[in-house]
């Protein structure tokens, strides 16, 4: 395999919300997102899900509290706990999770986005 | 839990060679490492293991060919794989990895480190 370079690999898309992957270790993937806005609330039953902040600040809302994430911070979000990330302007994201998810969980809306997108 | 910054969790230890546990997702762990010079060659034959340059340069070889990774950039070791890391300056990385991964291999030596070492 070839190295991967994150920031040549965010300038090979524009979407938003649409995750992108550029790995796999095992059966997991590790995935670049751009995001903007508000997305939705959901949770993924059977999975603990890593965000990593690769450039620009998002928040996290859980149903009790919120989270503010800064370049170079990263949150594990605990399978089945509902949350909705959202970014005031554009955030660059990595996650990090099983081959599979779907980024809504299990109520698929305009926000889902298609699996095994390789950039 | 807390949310992660990279940053603060490297200023918290000095030694080289030795992975702290920063974070788990399901049972993967998020490792960070301080190296600088050459380590031993080893594989892990049981799983892929990811090496993302958070800060300074490295380079990993294997038996065929050299790989060069800088700041932003990752690459996946195959399962199996035998290859020697090193750094000519210190260098920080995160790892990702199943839980139980032992840092030389099924080779202990000198630069075998304990696991489960949180930071």
């Amino acid at each position: 395999m070839e190295k991967i370079n994150l920031k040549e690999k965010f300038s090979r898309f524009s979407e938003r919300w649409s995750p992108k992957v550029i790995a796999e270790m095992n059966d997991y993937q590790f995935k670049l997102v751009k995001i903007e806005g508000e997305f939705v609330w959901h949770d993924h039953p059977d999975t603990d899900e890593v965000f990593i902040v690769i450039e620009g600040k998002m928040c996290i809302e859980f149903e009790e509290h919120t989270i503010e994430l800064n370049e170079g911070e990263m949150y594990v979000v605990p399978k089945g706990v509902k949350h909705k990330p959202y970014a005031a302007k554009e955030c660059r994201l990595m996650l990090v999770e099983p081959r599979g998810v779907i980024n809504t969980g299990e109520d698929k809306g305009d926000l889902t986005a298609p699996n095994d997108q390789w950039v």
